[in-house]
């Protein structure tokens, strides 16, 4: 399992909009093979800036299965407008791990 | 229940110590109260890159119950002399989640 960080930077206006388009973005992210599971986290004291958290099991799930399907351009489509700055994603492999 | 996630960049020739010193650093934060789960996560395309998450019962427990401790002081003398600069600190909330 890797998990995959993306840092998005959402524009001031849009965030609602974004938040409200989350449910769906969720739906086409869970519906790729080798997706295990994600958070969309909130910043707390950066308003705009989320941290989206996303299992995979392994780095091909995320840059094959996601990224080379349709179904990577529907993500974009629905969410792309919103970003105030390309997000920028990496991998992370787990040193250690107590997670519940 | 609240994250944090702390961006650590390590000196390219610590990174071994780093890591051997880790499981230390780790029975210190569990101790502190209102700690629930960590994960040390190593950054896949960056050596030397690190996202230490640390869920929280509130932000509370970080600032106060860790920062304001002894127990902080032992934890950068641990991992202070690794760090390439300092690292950086950030409070998450959930906006959606499916962890397993």
């Amino acid at each position: 399992m890797i998990l995959e960080v993306a840092i998005m930077k959402i524009k001031p206006d849009e965030i609602s909009k974004f938040e409200a388009a989350f449910p769906k973005a969720e739906a086409i992210i869970s519906s790729i093979p080798g997706y295990i599971s994600h958070e969309m986290q909130r910043c707390i004291e950066t308003k705009g800036r989320y941290h989206f958290l996303i299992r995979w099991e392994n780095i091909d799930a995320h840059m094959i299965n996601f990224r080379q399907s349709p179904k990577f351009q529907e993500f974009r489509a629905l969410l792309g407008g919103f970003f105030a700055e390309p997000p920028v994603a990496e991998h992370f492999e787990a040193v250690t791990a107590h997670r519940i």
